[in-house]
């Protein structure tokens, strides 16, 4: 069953959209890549090759992103009452902006 | 005593450098921050939020990959032999091109 | 008269929205902007206030990118057929995409 | 003959760097793909395909300014007298922190 406004367990195969147990083990894989990056500063290792790590992670939230943006467009925007579909196109363009902007 | 090659400890205030701890203590509230995403997705909360958040940790990686980039400029380039410096400065570069298109 | 999948000549104050006049004088602008920076270059002008100016036509760049973004979104998307809709968002979705890794 | 603190016209073959005339011509033909986006929109072509463009130059742009940065790093940073390449290091990472915040 799919939560109100929630994030959507898609059982399809399109584009970026994720159930919430990939999304969920993604975000765990991130957090992992991030205590790895931890270790390689404590460990002194080359900022290059640290930099080069963060550049993934970067990538992978991204892709995190895009499947929240995907997703939300989708169910949210599409599946909003009539009266709600601006406004929560609205939301989705200004979450574009701020990750086009990052933050 | 710094480590040839590795992240520096500086004891300035200039700019984005941190000491070595100051970057692990970011890295870690980012690591928290990613922790903070996954439990907001498990809980069903609404996309738009969660992508704010994905937008903070953006920004946060970037300032951490600022400083490291920093570093390297600040120490390892300029701090390196006359023969490793054009090298350096391609490694240097290279990492600037990832952070750019992101992975 | 709104030309059918085309850019849209919107009246109200919203957000990024920008009339097709607004959006070819911006461009003009930006297209002026370059013409700047080439003529920078040749005079041999300081990198980094070129690379300034260069941030400055990027950032220019992404708020035309996020105009015709949020016109798709509300005209296109919004607009079109039921059956439409979900292949239309798709297409958001991709340009996105491309925006968030620049080409 | 290369101006002091100025565009390097580079003669080798190495990563982004690029002589004043390729410059140039990068720039020009940029120029004229914001006019081919202009017309695009004047003629209310698809926003998809408007925004594809978009990013196509945004992806231009950033290899004029990695290129640009590159010549700043090799020649002007490690070019300099040694009481001014922390200075110059620092107006390249303030560069770079704009070049990936866009602006």
């Amino acid at each position: 069953m799919i939560p109100p406004g929630g994030i959507v367990v898609a059982m399809t195969e399109r584009g970026y959209t994720a159930t919430k147990e990939q999304l969920i083990k993604r975000l765990r894989r991130i957090q992992g890549q991030i205590g790895g990056i931890e270790r390689m500063v404590a460990d002194d290792r080359y900022c290059i090759d640290v930099l080069t790590q963060i550049s993934a992670v970067q990538a992978a939230l991204d892709k995190v992103a895009l499947g929240l943006l995907d997703d939300h467009a989708h169910h949210c925007v599409l599946g909003a009452h009539d009266g709600e579909r601006e406004e929560k196109t609205d939301e989705l363009m200004s979450a574009v902006g701020r990750l086009m902007r990052r933050g």
